[in-house]
Order: C-alpha cells, then structure tokens, then sequence
C-alpha cells in the first residue's frame, strides 16, 4: 500500500536481511527497521515491532530463511525453528510459515537457495489471498454501509493489503461511501493507531470509538456489518482474535448485525478441534497500566494511567466460539464456520 | 471513607464555600479543592474534577445553596438553576438536588438556612442510601465470588460508600474472599483511576482488566455477578450508565451471570418513560484521542494515543435495556427492572 506516494508491504528480505516496518512506532513515526539475523527478527516478532497474523506469517518465514543462511548443522536450524515458534505462541501463521519453510527446504538440495523462494512466496501469497478476501468481503458491503472493525486487520497486519479492512479499501474505490467505525482496541490502541493510521492514508472516513461505544453504535443501528481478522481458526470454526473480539460478536448478535472474521485459510488450524485447544497469550500487566503517545512537543513519552497501587490482567486474545459468526471470509470464498465445509476449504 | 487515616467525603459545605476531592488529580495527587461561588461549582461539575451520581447530586444541591446565599433575587436564582442543570445533563441526581433545594428553600421564610439545610441533608440521605445498598447488595455477594465492576459507582462516584462498590466493602469487611475483576472503563478509565485506588485503599484484591477483556473472563467462569451504577433509570427500568455498561449487560446474559444496577431510588426519573426518553452526553473528543497520566518523573503529562490524522466519536453513557437487568440494588431493597415495582418503590 502507498505511504506518502511509495508502494510498500510491511515485511520483506533483501540478500540476508529482513526488512519491517516499525508499527510500534506508528502512528506517529514511520520507520523501517533491518534485521541482520535471525534472532534479530525472533525479537521484532516478539516485541511486536512487526504484528498481526499474516505479517508474523511472513517474518517468520524469512527467520526460518535467515536461519538456513546462518548455518547448515540441522541441529541449530532446529533450535532456531523453536525460537521463532516461540514468539507469539497463538499466532497460526506463524507456525504455518516456520513448518513451510523447514520441511521444504530441509528436503531441498540447495536449503538456502529453497529457503528463500519459499518465504518469499508466503510473503506474496499472504498478499494476494488479501486482495482476493477483499474482492469477496466487497460483495457484503452495501451502499453507504456503517462498518465495525476490532483490533487492526489491515495491510500493516499482512504483507500488503490485509484482510478485514481489505473489503473496506475495494468498497472505498467503488465509492460506495462507507464509513467505518473504529474500536480503539485497548490495551494497545491498534485500531486508535494503526486502523485509523491506514484509513487515515487511504482516505477511509472514519472515526475512532472507545471499544466500549461498540454496542452503544450498534443498539443506535449505525453497524450494518462488523468485520474482524483472526489469529486462529480451530476445525470447528471457533475463532482466536484480539481481546474484545468475542464481545463484539456477541453484541452483534444480539441486535442482528452479520459478524465476519476475514482471513485467509492458512489461519485454520486443523490440528486444534476447538477454541478449548487454542492457547491464549497473556501479556505483561504494563500495556494495561501504562500508555505510550506523543506529547505536544513531538517527543514519544510513556506514562502510567492506572492508580499506582493496582495490578492488570492482559489475555491478547479471545476465542469466539463459531455459533457467533455469520460467516469467514477467506480467499477462496465467504464460507460458513462449519466443521465439514471447514474441512473441505482446509484440503 | 479512609484517605491515609482520615475519613472524608467527596464533596461537603463549609459557610458558603464547597469542598470537592479533586477526582480529576486522582490516583496520582489527592487534594480538596474549595468552591467559593455557585459559578465555582458549575465549573467543577462540567470539567468532572467532581463526578459520579450522587457526588454530582450533593454538589449541585451545594451549588443551588450557594446561589441562595449570593443573592436573594428570584430570577438570578433561577439563572443560576438553569446553569447548574446545564453542566452534565444526564445526572438525574443532579435534577433531583437542584429541584428540590430550589422548590423548598424558595418557599421557606429563611431561604438561605433553608437552601444550607436541605442541600446537607440531600449529601447525608446520599451517603446513608448507599450504606443500605450495601446492605442488601452484599446479600447476593457469595464466598469467593468473582464480581466484576465497570467505571466507578464507589464512594467517590457519592457523598460515601457508593453503590456498586458499597456490597464489595461489606463483603470485604465480613471476610468473603472476593476477587473483584476492574473494567479500566475507557475513555477516562475510572476503573483503572478511582475503583483501583478505592480497592487498593481498601484491601480489596481486584485485577484491572482491559474493558475488552470482561467477556473473555465471563466466558471462563471467573465472573460469578456483574455490579454496575446507574447515571439513570427510566420508569421500565432501562438505565443510563457510563458507556460499556451495555456491552457488559449483553454478555452477562449470555452466559448467565446475574446482573445489577445498584443505585438509590433518586436516580429513577419517572418522567423518562424508556431508555428513549433519556438524553446521551457526547463529550469531547479529546477524551479518547488524548490520556492523562503520571511520566516517571512524577509529572502529569498528556500524550497523544492515537493516529494524529483521525477524529473519534465519545458517547459517555448508554442505555442497558431493562430486559437485561438481574435487578435493581436500591436503598429500600432490590427490585425487579418492571414498571409497576419501580412505580411503587419510589413514590
């Protein structure tokens, strides 16, 4: 996607290198960070520099690749395999692009050479399943449609394009004047900061709502549609998304509003029969009780916001159980979350 | 209630001034700040250094006393009325104190004594309804429950006590075990600012948790009883409460944990036959765009949270259907949400 007038995707390798944007500096600084080494990409999945589940996919990817550059004993490729897999353990993608990467390139007679191709062609399938979750996530959004969205699922959560806000930008050219509202996201504001940020630059109107407004907007029948991405989807259709996403769906329901998860299929995880198998992260108590902005003079500071003598709980994500979703967007077609078709769309 | 060994209340009259705890300054500084003039008070009401039902109630009582005492010419008083009622006009405890201090201090032979009078005992009537919410909302508190709370309906949010939070002192005090989960309760987030410093006060184990994350612990059995305020309930028993509440309400249903307003009968407007009837604040942006904390130096700083490009909408309550509510926690008992009960405890 453009960023001041330049095309660029968030995660790509050069030589042995990883390029990233640094979204924890966004949206008030837009930097490139390179990582030199494996490692170095392990740490900005971990730390969140690069986040959101198609683009993990991708820098994990080119970390298994820089991994099988760095050395050729399989013993150390398999240490580094387990790093990388231990960085945001919900993350579906993540796991999808290290096996990918390991077992083709394991098998390859040139490992290195394999190892790239392959990440390099996660990266480019991660962005063109975005492009085609939005051609089907543009054929449920009507004219002048108001549209939720959670957490941020855009182009800055994949390698380009995203999925749930990638219906929103196919809509937006069509001019089908939209308009989207969009849930802050707390405790670390990706839809105050990074959904806005990209509607912002795509000239999506929009405005930002406390994620506590969801229902009120939704009770006032200003929601026609709500839209959200998923870390992991379990066989049966029970769905992993940031915290707050199976409130959303909930209220959905309750005032008959169609709930999508937009993702591609790589985010379906056979192997987990239910939510009850998806193992939820739980963050440090910091990003509840402190928050981070820029101050008037431009300088980025952090500051507590809760009573100093109080703790936090921080679970990142949530399971929604599949009654709850209208339907899944995926790059092969808008699919109900049936255990069968699941499988079907899976094979 | 307790501040370092010496008991207060949120707001009191002294001659003809008006002491407010600085609600705004809390959990980081605490002081009292003095109102000299019913302007004073006013203006302390709208910026919510003073906040919450029946604060706001005692204050505005306070506020009406002081306009009798600056002057003794009916239409200045009048003026004076109206400015009052203008400052946060979804309080229905606000209407209730100016109304009644102005109804019976203008037909008294002494108005100013009159005025001084009945604005005390609106604050004492204020603070004794609320130990007896206490009372009987500590009956539904069981051993070791998981009680979740959404803003702050405690002894700050009124003249003592409070009413959500009043049970929970009772239930602490008779040694129940309690664990209480602390909406942060965006965009002010006076879960994570006054119920944590109210809890932390008073020894009461409490987590704050992302307002996104009640669903997710509701979902995990951990949440046995859901205790919110009220800002107003309408004749059917619809209620107005800081925006979230409805969110909550829903997801409470769905998994079948009870849930209670707790507020005094003062807050029941008749005259607001639904929920429709009851007019939602819109506060200013910056609310939501902007957060107010504590730097490490000790500082209060504002920083910008969120994309510097975008607008964003701040409801500050919403209606919770009556349909939702377990019940009504009131000074004079708990009451099913259904007009002819609510008809009957108030008159």
């Amino acid at each position: 996607m453009l960023v001041s007038g330049r095309n660029y995707r968030t995660v790509w390798m050069e030589g042995s290198s990883v390029f990233m944007i640094e979204q924890n500096l966004l949206p008030f600084e837009f930097k490139i960070f390179k990582s030199k080494n494996y490692r170095e990409t392990c740490k900005a999945i971990r730390s969140m520099l690069v986040r959101g589940a198609g683009a993990i996919g991708s820098a994990a990817g080119f970390a298994m690749a820089q991994a099988f550059l760095e050395t050729s004993n399989p013993d150390l490729i398999l240490k580094a395999k387990e790093d990388i897999e231990s960085t945001r353990p919900t993350a579906q993608n993540l796991f999808y692009a290290t096996n990918l990467v390991y077992d083709l390139a394991s098998r390859a007679s040139q490992p290195q050479l394999e190892a790239v191709k392959i990440a390099n062609s996660i990266a480019d399938k991660d962005s063109e399943d975005s492009l085609e979750i939005g051609k089907y996530g543009n054929q449920l959004i009507s004219q002048k449609a108001g549209i939720l969205t959670h957490c941020n699922a855009g182009w800055l959560a994949f390698t380009d394009h995203g999925t749930a806000l990638s219906p929103i930008y196919l809509a937006q050219e069509q001019k089908k004047q939209i308009f989207v509202y969009v849930d802050e996201t707390r405790p670390r504001s990706q839809g105050a900061r990074l959904t806005a940020w990209e509607l912002h630059n795509a000239g999506v109107p929009h405005a930002i709502i406390p994620d506590n407004a969801a229902a009120y907007y939704m009770q006032k029948g200003k929601i026609d549609l709500v839209i959200t991405g998923a870390d992991r989807i379990a066989a049966n259709g029970d769905t992993a998304n940031k915290i707050g996403t199976l409130e959303k769906a909930i209220c959905a329901r309750e005032f008959g509003i169609p709930f999508y998860i937009a993702a591609p299929t790589s985010t379906i995880d056979l192997a987990c029969k239910t939510g009850d198998d998806i193992k939820i992260e739980e963050r440090n108590e910091r990003e509840v009780l402190f928050q981070k902005g820029h101050t008037a003079s431009g300088s980025i500071k952090e500051i507590r916001i809760a009573s100093p003598g109080s703790s936090a709980f921080n679970p990142a994500f949530d399971i929604t159980p599949a009654r709850f979703l209208t339907g899944i967007i995926t790059e092969k077609g808008i699919i109900k979350p049936d255990q069968k078709i699941i499988a079907g769309i899976v094979s």
